[in-house]
This record gives structure tokens, C-alpha cells and sequence, in this order.
């Protein structure tokens, strides 16, 4: 292979993550970044090291993840990319490959993230869907859901819907800005669209879990402000299942 | 349980038909009678048999397929359709259950049935719909697709679009009429709507495999009608994949 100075590309990956444990190297099981990285070592023919803009967990989608390596070897993009999808499983997608300047970063170059959670509300499940939604028959009470969002935009420490097993020493500041978590209304139930400069770990589906529990009645919405207020994960209700959130994309 | 006099009910089934062995039973496999009909003999205590509208293969799903049963059981139909959506698997729902006239027949009552073929022609295939969409990145010449189809809608002996290994007594007339087969631009690519009086076995999937042939060039418009003509399955070219496939519903 022939070799010039060193280049920055960025991968947009779209994937079913019902099959992985996760984006990030796990030492158990699969994980996406490590498929990725095993398929493009095998077409530069060195190992090489992808970037993400940010963790998935296990089971949860992704529509638009970036992702971004450097290499010194040449090649034509459209080449790479259809090797990549030759060699990926068919549940993880590469749809673009871009060069990119050495400043740009996967990671600490995104401003905003998007992520949507899908809830089934309708009393029977949608077979096509059963992957993608979360079933959901509790009634829920919306003006209180939507009261509870507007306790929840915001600058705050989000602490409390952060959950510490796997935490990072990139996340040990736990403010965050939530611009917004839109509801959207569908004919099988609602879709949940959280909009932030970035999200703590499993933070969206904590704060899906809180939604669901004061839609449901299992908490009353005036204790939302003392639940982020006590920053600690254990005064929150528990985390929604991972199957019904996709990372929509990354605004850079 | 309390009993009345013989009543006759229609199911309305929706199923993801990937890990099936096709509706009918089958000696190697399970089937998604076979299923329906364990689970509502688990409800009813007695051995029951249901009547489906028609087979659909292994792999092939359906948006509505009805199936009636008959029972001199008195019970509550609300109950009853709580009971099956929970002893079923989740991939096979069933979203309605209606008392119905002893003359109504899921199969002699139908008088046209609708489905519909999914072909996915971007080049990179969307992996939420792997399972649902043929993934065709061959060029298809539009033209001469809609030509093959007006030689192929209208009345015929269609005995070149029927796989004959599994055909029954009741597949001994060959003719069928093919109202029409709608083309349905979408933007992953196209949908093929198929509304008939009535369809052989695999003939919805051995139209669209002719159909593909013609676009791609393989076969020449000119050849549908000798084809056709023939009443002759080995003249024909070979079947598309079960998977992009759906029984749209039954017209009683």
C-alpha cells in the first residue's frame, strides 16, 4: 500500500445494536467499536484505532454514531467503504466516510447530541417492532410528564441519573445542559427526544425511567426537584430498558 | 367451562413470519397455526382447530391474515384475546377477535387478498430493516418493469408462477386474475403491491422474481407473455427471497 502524511477521516455509522454489548470495548462480548475497528485494520492492513463520539450500551441503536481514525496509508473512500460494509455484519452500517482536518474529534468536537426514546403505548405490540420499542400499557399522565420535563431542562448536575458502575474520569463533571425533551406523538404511542451538550452515563434512559414513573403515578412530579437535587442515583427510579433508545446523531 | 351452542369466531393475526416454518403446519418446523392453535386450545381446554386465509411461506409476513374457529365454549372474547397475546410469541400477535356468521370462511369468503413485496435498492441496506426489505442493488430498468406488468395483470393460467412440490388439491385450477401490482416509490426504493382473486403457492414471489429478471435485464419484456404461455414453472426465472414479503389482508 502506498503511504502519504497522516490523515483524519470520519466514519457515520448506523447500527441495530440488539446483537452487541455496546460501542465501547468490553472485555465481555462484542462490542461495535471493536467489529469496526477489526474490519478496517483488515482493509489498511494495520491495526487501527477507532474513535466514537460517545458510548452506546448494550442493546441501545444508533442511526448516526461518528467515529474517527487516522491513517498514513492511501486509499480511495468509496473503496473503503464498500469493504467496510462487506466485512461488518449486516446489523452495523457505515453509510459515509469523510476526510476530516486533524482538529476535528469524534468526541470532544460534538456540540450537541440527540437521542430518541420510543415507547409502544398501544395495548398490543407491534411484531416489526419489538426491537425497537418499548412496550409500554400503563396509563400515563402527560400534563405531569411534560410538568416534569420542564423541572429537567436545563443546566444542572445530573448526578442523580447518572449511573456510576462503568463511569469514566471523563465524566466526573456531572453538569450537563438539556435543552429540550420533546414529545412526539405517534399513532403507536410517543417518541421522546432528548436534545443536550452531552449525556452522562446511561443519563437518558435514567431520565426516561423518571418520566415513565411520574407518568405512571409511581412518583408524584413536585419530587422531581428533590431527586436531581440530592445528586445520588439511588433516590431515582430505575433505568428504562435499553431497546427502545437510538442515538439519533451528533450536531458538530 | 359453561357451554352454548356451536359459535364461530375470526381471528385477525399480524406476525413476523422470520423464525416460522410458514402458516401451515408443517411435519419439520413450527408453524404459526400450529401455535395459534395450541395457544387457543390452552384457553378453551379442548382441542381446536383454526382455518387461516391461505398459507404464507417460511419467512413471509403478514400485516392481517384472518383464521377462524368454532366453539361451543362460552367465554369472554376481551379474555380471550388478552390470554392468547400472552401465551403467543411476542413475533406473533393477535389484534382482534370478532363473533361471526357460521356461512364466513377465511379462505372461501376471501375474495381478493393484497400483499405486498418490499425491495430495499439503495446501496447500503438499512439494518432495522434487514429482516423486512430484499436488499436489491442491481439497476432496474422501471420502463420495462411496468411493461411486463400489464402483460402479466388480467386473467390467466398462471401455472408458470406456481411451485408445484407442495400444491394441494385445492391449487388443482390453475387460473387466478391479477388485478393489478402497484408500483410504490419510496425512498429506501420500492414497493410492489399485488391485489389478486386469489394466489397459487409462491406465486406472488415467482412474479416478483420475473419482474426483477425484467428490470434487470436478465429476461426481455418480449419473453413474459411466452412465459406466461408456457404454463410451465422451469420456464420461468427463480423465486425472490421469502423475507421481503408481507400478506397484507384479505377483501371479504
Amino acid at each position: 500500500m502506498q503511504m502519504s502524511k497522516l490523515q483524519r477521516y470520519c466514519l457515520f455509522i448506523t447500527y441495530d445494536g440488539t446483537n452487541y454489548a455496546g460501542w465501547q470495548v468490553q472485555p465481555n462480548g462484542d462490542s461495535i467499536q471493536e467489529i469496526i475497528e477489526k474490519a478496517l485494520s483488515t482493509f489498511l492492513r494495520e491495526k487501527t484505532k477507532v474513535i466514537g463520539s460517545g458510548r452506546t450500551d448494550s442493546g441501545v441503536h444508533a442511526l448516526e454514531q461518528r467515529a474517527h481514525f487516522d491513517s498514513c496509508i492511501k486509499f480511495s473512500i468509496d473503496k473503503l467503504l464498500f469493504s467496510l460494509n462487506g466485512l461488518l455484519p449486516i446489523d452495523i452500517r457505515v453509510t459515509d466516510i469523510q476526510k476530516v482536518e486533524s482538529e476535528f474529534h469524534s468526541r470532544f468536537s460534538c456540540k450537541r447530541k440527540i437521542y430518541q426514546y420510543h415507547l409502544h403505548t398501544n395495548k398490543i405490540v407491534d411484531p416489526f417492532q419489538k426491537l425497537y420499542r418499548l412496550h409500554y400499557t400503563q396509563n400515563l399522565d402527560i400534563d405531569k410528564i411534560q410538568k416534569a420535563i420542564t423541572l429537567l431542562v436545563g443546566t444542572h448536575d445530573f448526578s442523580s441519573f447518572a449511573n456510576e458502575a462503568h463511569r469514566g474520569a471523563a465524566n466526573k463533571n456531572p453538569v450537563r445542559t438539556l435543552y429540550q425533551i420533546k414529545m412526539i406523538q405517534k399513532n403507536h404511542g410517543w417518541i421522546f427526544e432528548f436534545e443536550g451538550d452531552g449525556f452522562l452515563y446511561k443519563m437518558v434512559r435514567n431520565l426516561m425511567g423518571l418520566l415513565l414513573s411520574v407518568g405512571s403515578g409511581k412518583i408524584k412530579t413536585e419530587e422531581v426537584k428533590a431527586i436531581l437535587d440530592a445528586k445520588d442515583r439511588k433516590k431515582a427510579p430505575s433505568t428504562a430498558p435499553a431497546h427502545g433508545l437510538f442515538l439519533i446523531k451528533g450536531v458538530y
